[in-house]
């Protein structure tokens, strides 16, 4: 509701035109097209670029996740040990999906800070970003036949190719923007010499296609090297940060150099962006959840002439037979749900994202992506044997605890500093729903981990446990606030029979903390 | 940028506490936290419901789309005639991933029904709107079922108890929603007696549900009796309007009954939300697009055994008999982006969507939704004999022109009564956009007509013209506007040598109005 108000264009409430529409010939009409063309200035030809951004977060999401499939659709031979096929899966093709989520993870940062320069588009632009986001598509599949060969330069081309035309792309992007100042950010746009930022922005973005194109000329003499400097432009900026934030929590937050913060961003202060942190978040969560009913879709439908043969012509049989997919689905689904569910409490209460918290929240969402895997683990082998059983649960409580942990670490990090400048009073220290908080974002590693310990300890740990417990998470979601407003009220009770009525639902935290001051 | 602006929690800033956070101590914590979570009209206990509806959109447009995916991957038998299996596609799975997507797209209309009424949301109302998804899932499976087996009862079955758990959890959102009465619409929240809007929007959502009931029910004795009763719920919303919509052209706008009007709807005067129709199209065409990308990734990355045997190790070789398929990619991600460029450009300008606009617009998307499977087509026939290529391209065609035409069809209707409360200014008649809105949205109608004439004439018209074709319409895009720009210039030189220099850039259009008008 009202996600445009902020829009110039709704924000204009369009005053009523009364002259009939026949009255305007068409040779007006033509005339008028070019004149408001020239000033292109104008309102309308310019546009918010809120949808384009939402679009290319879902086809960036999107794209991210997807390589998940080619991982679970893996055939696993069940006459194998399932070790031996987790060691195949997990050992080569989860790399690559990783790889695939980080690369592009990488490119919906660069995405993020150009437009975070470009505030308002016209339709080049918006033709160009669709050129672009089609590059960005084609980055799994060259990074898939390099992984797939990796002592081909073929590959190592191709890919250095795609990152290469995709810098182009950005920069004509940039070039075109700065043609016509009214499209970029109000600060920039506000600056006299343009032609700084212009020359420091393409700096920026021409960094990556530089190394790589260097990575495309050393793999003629030597391929290893070339893997250095890719591996080089995909973890550096995730080391420089994390080193950078374990400096500030060990000797307490430096100034950081302006000089420095330039070097890897395009504007001075720079927050990433919280709504396109939630929209690629949403993507990726939305996808994994419908990829799980797409395989119930395309699996356990019975053939008509199997449920002939197999199940004399009773669907009820043959649908019984699928009964531990529909309760993995469940399962898959609730887990899935609730750490949307967690992901949107955590934000609803951060008012600024950093950059380490975008770092942390995208980790997780890399081990949300692999639930599909999980999923495919735990469906395809409720008949195995009882060890592969546990494996695979295992395996699965391996993935939730990550997506779990890393949603945690997030809060933590935006913590840092009492999370004056990233967190909204109500979940801060001594917020009133800062344990709260801390609870509903701690349940699900913990429930993994119980999962993987029971399976350690008990012999009979089965897949079907495992998905009930899935299930019931959902109930401890409410069971929490229910035991916190009963202990509440209590102590409440105990402390103070006589405290005062609050007089009015609306009033804010500020205005309440005195009273509380007052109970302790 | 910005846009939660309007959102209650991002609007106040909130001031800085100067109190250290250890002064809290746990029990004033825990006291506090209880003091505030007894009034739950506070601020943030509520939330604001604009991330859970975007990610709602998401999951909903996702699973419209992805039942495509069992049409597409039907195994095509090159050995038999193409327009034999394409018999077999068009005449069952086309028909049942068309039903599921109008039966999801009525499951999303009452969702923002829903939710125009309850405009905020609670951690338990989140719980609940999840749990619902989760059975929105299950639709296009219990579906599918219904379609494989029509004369078992049990696919009815479930597919009807599936729609009325749906309606019961939506029951039971209503009635938490109404004991809350913060969560409400402002309009209804200010009325009097909420008892009256209640039960009227119990008796609406409870409507479909019922019927569902009653084709369980039949099932047991007559089971077609079902599938008229269920063809029912999905078709009437669409034969009403479209029958209304119709009247209206032909004999002028009718002041509707506010009775019928309430018997459609929750609330008097409900205008289509906006926002929702621009994030469901986005979920249908980012899915699309990366459905595309999917395909490529697990088909084309060649198997290192293979590439030794048939390509004599040769990479190169290898990914040169996929030529053709990298060609289907390019042109269509190109036609899916400028379809959604087309979109885009055509929401930015509509101002309030109407019902038959919503309608008109589902349909375009079910044939967006379409287009993997022509990608489908046109990529694994560049091999089989030459009329069966000609038979994929007009496939292709179709699915293509019913995209681009049902956008113009939705133009069209906002254009109605002058499109004075749907449409802005620009685009309206008389609009400096106008003949730019209408030549973007019939490129891609004329270029798909275009493409199956030529194929009719042309003997030898193949797939690889139609994918060049595809990727040449971008351009077409950009030529357009430096056309009508060329076109303009010449007739204001021709016209009016001497008019006026604009003394501003962003001046707004209506003060402009006068000064086209001496043109003239």
């Amino acid at each position: 509701m009202g996600r445009h108000e902020d829009d110039d264009h709704a924000a204009e409430e369009e005053p009523v035109e009364e002259r009939p529409a026949s009255a305007v010939s068409t040779e007006s009409l033509l005339a008028a097209s070019v004149d408001v063309e020239e000033e292109e200035g104008a309102d309308w030809a310019t546009q918010s670029s809120h949808r384009l951004l939402a679009y290319s977060d879902a086809l960036l999401s999107i794209i991210a996740t997807v390589m998940i499939l080619p991982v679970a659709h893996t055939k696993m031979e069940v006459d194998k040990e399932l070790d031996e096929n987790l060691q195949l899966l997990l050992g080569t093709k989860m790399a690559v999906y990783l790889m695939t989520f980080l690369i592009v993870t990488v490119a919906w940062a660069a995405h993020i800070r150009l437009f975070q320069v470009i505030v308002r588009i016209d339709d080049t632009l918006a033709l160009l970003n669709l050129a672009c986001m089609m590059l960005i598509t084609l980055l799994p599949y060259t990074f898939s036949l390099m992984a797939t060969f990796p002592t081909h330069i073929l590959g190592i081309l191709l890919f250095c190719g795609c990152v290469m035309v995709i810098g182009g792309i950005q920069s004509v992007i940039v070039l075109y923007a700065f043609g016509r100042p009214f499209l970029l950010q109000d600060q920039i746009r506000a600056c006299e010499d343009h032609s700084v930022y212009k020359r420091h922005i393409l700096k920026v973005l021409l960094r990556v296609p530089l190394i790589c194109l260097l990575a495309g000329l050393c793999s003629f003499f030597c391929y290893q090297l070339s893997y250095v400097l890719l591996a080089l432009v995909i973890f550096l900026p995730y080391i420089s940060r994390g080193v950078l934030w374990f400096r500030d929590k060990l000797l307490g937050p430096v100034e950081e150099d302006p000089e420095q913060v330039m070097f890897y961003s395009f504007l001075p202060s720079e927050p990433l962006s919280k709504e396109r942190v939630e929209a690629f978040s949403d993507g990726v969560y939305a996808i994994v959840a419908t990829l799980l009913i797409l395989d119930i879709c395309e699996d356990n439908v019975p053939e008509p002439a199997s449920l002939q043969q197999r199940f004399n012509n009773s669907l009820v049989a043959a649908l019984r037979s699928y009964g531990p997919e529909y309760l993995a689905y469940l399962g898959s689904f609730a887990t899935v749900g609730l750490l949307w569910f967690a992901h949107h409490s955590l934000f609803l209460q951060v008012s600024r994202a950093t950059r380490v918290m975008g770092l942390l929240n995208t980790l997780s969402l890399a081990f949300v992506g692999g639930l599909p895997l999980a999923f495919r683990l735990t469906h395809e082998l409720p008949r195995a044997a009882l060890r592969d059983e546990r494996r695979a649960v295992q395996a699965s409580c391996v993935l939730v605890f990550g997506a779990g942990v890393f949603q945690l670490a997030t809060w933590v990090a935006a913590l840092q500093g009492g999370g004056r400048r990233t967190l909204r009073p109500a979940v801060r220290y001594g917020g009133p729903e800062h344990i709260f908080m801390l609870a509903k974002l701690a349940l699900y590693p913990a429930v993994a981990l119980a999962a993987f310990l029971l399976t350690c300890v008990l012999s009979r740990f089965s897949v079907t446990i495992f998905h009930l417990m899935e299930i019931a998470t959902p109930l401890a979601f409410l069971l929490l606030r229910l035991m916190v407003r009963v202990a509440g009220a209590l102590l409440r009770r105990l402390f103070c029979p006589q405290r005062r009525q609050p007089e009015n639902g609306e009033e804010n935290i500020t205005s309440r903390v005195p009273s509380n001051a007052l109970l302790t």
